[in-house]
């Protein structure tokens, strides 16, 4: 994985960026729904500032795809199970397109039943939970959605990888405007942190990584591990990890993440069986469309405008992610040079036009 | 609100502490059903060793039963809205009573559609999350709680309480055992933790708590309100209590924390309006209960074994909980000096027998 991108390094437009990932994912055998699915998912990272799972992923699904890891020709098959649940096969697609799927699968039963909910399987890596959360809220649902990695993150006062970084996601539909929308992982830092630490040279903050003891280290080399959300009450991070592995693995025929084949390899050619778990609540099913979306603009407006402590600032979970949005399709996506270089080799292989003029 | 007790200092057998809080409740005018689900909400926090929600709120509901605050002889309606999904009207009640029907309606709705989603509104404060995901449980779905309650909490970077501390839990079945066990507060610390600071002339831990103007304290004289979970990372703990204010207020009616009254008063005779938001999962319209039960067994093996740092020990969520419940049915419940304090009062007032030899 790669440091985020100093700004402004090499900017790219996100329709060539989008462009580039369809013909590069196509080339390298997905087949049309799922070259669709999977540039959607990391064009949401790249346009949100989500850079960690943003198009410098693509290299790594299209390592996938030519190892045999992810079928490029997946049939999905969702098996309803009751009124409002269902599990998703994924048949080993890229994960983009099974969640995808199960979102529009639980919009659809929530708009019978009120709630909609699906369990995934045979899946893979989905890239930015957010995606799909904001995918059900477009549908004028609540959107839930979880997933888990292999083990990177210990338990509280845990000295081992255990957890994933195990992803929490949620949206929630405003009138008028883009929804309150809220990603997480469940680690104290995402590990690009770490990175970023260690090539520029500064110190880990506190208590948000571990040497392989599973002591707390400030010296980005020695990292073996990330701590869970938290610090001292990582007990809570851990937990959150929990609901995550268990909403997206134990309940759905999902590996653990202790389980998972790594997702850096070195094996790509071996199908790594991930779970995720999505969640879609019907406001007509509950207090009503139209209260729903009053209630929840008054929210958004009494956040906004929350007092800011000296040199801080109140956001709504969402806002920064809507203004870098705004940000990036007018100025462009900033690339990272270890992303650039791996998209002129991609382009070299597979005849795609390079997204950007070198 | 009380720090918590020292351990030992008056020990009370579970049996005459729940005999006394339903005698009190129902001198205080809780009709039976009604007293009989506020005592086992509290028994469950003061047995699990939830001090803070456990029989020290005893007083405080009977302040809000003969207030008028809370309704004696609610008449609770379930307006089921759709297959999976619907809204418990709570009539004012303590929140325990329509909590635990909203997660009983959850469990219906789960075996017949796989889900069941409630949202209660004109509900009061219904003590441990915990509580009602365990009963969810119990019924052998995985369940999921949210609440929210006044604003106690700033905002990340914020300088005003803004959220309540607003409670995630969640339960899931393990096959002969107790279940997987998760209740978090989504601020930084209990309020409770700030008192016990405060009695014992002992420093806050860092960026926990803030001064009136939101600045980091260690003083716990100059706590204006707490801090969201995750420090520098505070973003994370506010966009979680977010989430429970979304299901709990926004998606049913219910208040938001900002609008609530307050908890500790003066205003006893005013209904608050509190909303909350059970979830039930049925595992049969998933990857199916035995090979759920078989998949959470696993994990939780393999969580107990993960590797501890030096001093620490690594629990699942919920077994600190089931070995203070198994230490306290056999060696009884401590209560603080105030709490004992006032069920002298209580025991005076209402004739019920004192549960401990004075």
């Amino acid at each position: 994985m790669n440091p985020l991108p100093p700004p402004g390094l090499l900017n790219v437009m996100p329709d060539r960026l989008s462009t580039f990932c369809l013909a590069v994912l196509r080339a390298a055998g997905a087949d049309a729904a799922s070259a669709e699915a999977c540039q959607a998912s990391v064009m949401h990272g790249s346009l949100h500032g989500v850079d960690s799972h943003g198009v410098r992923l693509l290299p790594h699904y299209v390592e996938g795809l030519r190892g045999g890891r992810l079928n490029g020709a997946p049939r999905l098959r969702f098996e309803r199970r009751a009124a409002a649940a269902g599990i998703m096969h994924g048949d080993h697609a890229q994960g983009a397109l099974p969640t995808y799927a199960a979102a529009e699968e639980a919009c659809a039963m929530a708009v019978e039943a009120g709630v909609g909910a699906v369990g995934i399987r045979d899946s893979s890596h989905f890239g930015p939970a957010g995606a799909y959360a904001i995918r059900i809220a477009e549908r004028g649902k609540v959107g839930l959605v979880f997933g888990n990695s292999d083990a990177f993150v210990r338990l509280h006062e845990g000295a081992a990888r255990f957890h994933g970084t195990n992803p929490i996601a949620m949206a929630a539909p405003a009138p008028g405007g883009d929804p309150w929308l809220f990603d997480m992982a469940t680690s104290a830092i995402p590990f690009n942190r770490v990175l970023l630490c260690a090539s520029t040279g500064r110190p880990l903050p506190e208590a948000v990584a571990s040497d392989v003891a599973g002591r707390d280290t400030h010296a980005p080399e020695a990292v073996e591990m990330l701590a869970p959300l938290g610090g001292a009450f990582g007990y809570k991070g851990a937990g959150l990890a929990g609901m995550a592995e268990i909403l997206a693995a134990v309940l759905t025929g999902g590996g653990l993440s202790r389980d998972l084949l790594a997702m850096g390899g070195p094996d790509f050619s071996t199908p790594r069986g991930l779970g995720a778990f999505v969640l879609a609540l019907d406001p007509a099913a509950f207090v009503g469309a139209e209260a729903m979306a009053r209630a929840i603009a008054r929210y958004l407006v009494a956040l906004r405008a929350s007092p800011a402590v000296e040199g801080g600032r109140v956001m709504a979970p969402g806002d920064r992610e809507w203004a870098e949005r705004d940000r990036r399709n007018r100025q462009g996506v900033p690339l990272d040079p270890d992303t650039a270089a791996a998209f002129r080799r991609l382009a070299g292989e597979t005849g795609a036009a390079l997204p950007f003029d070198d």
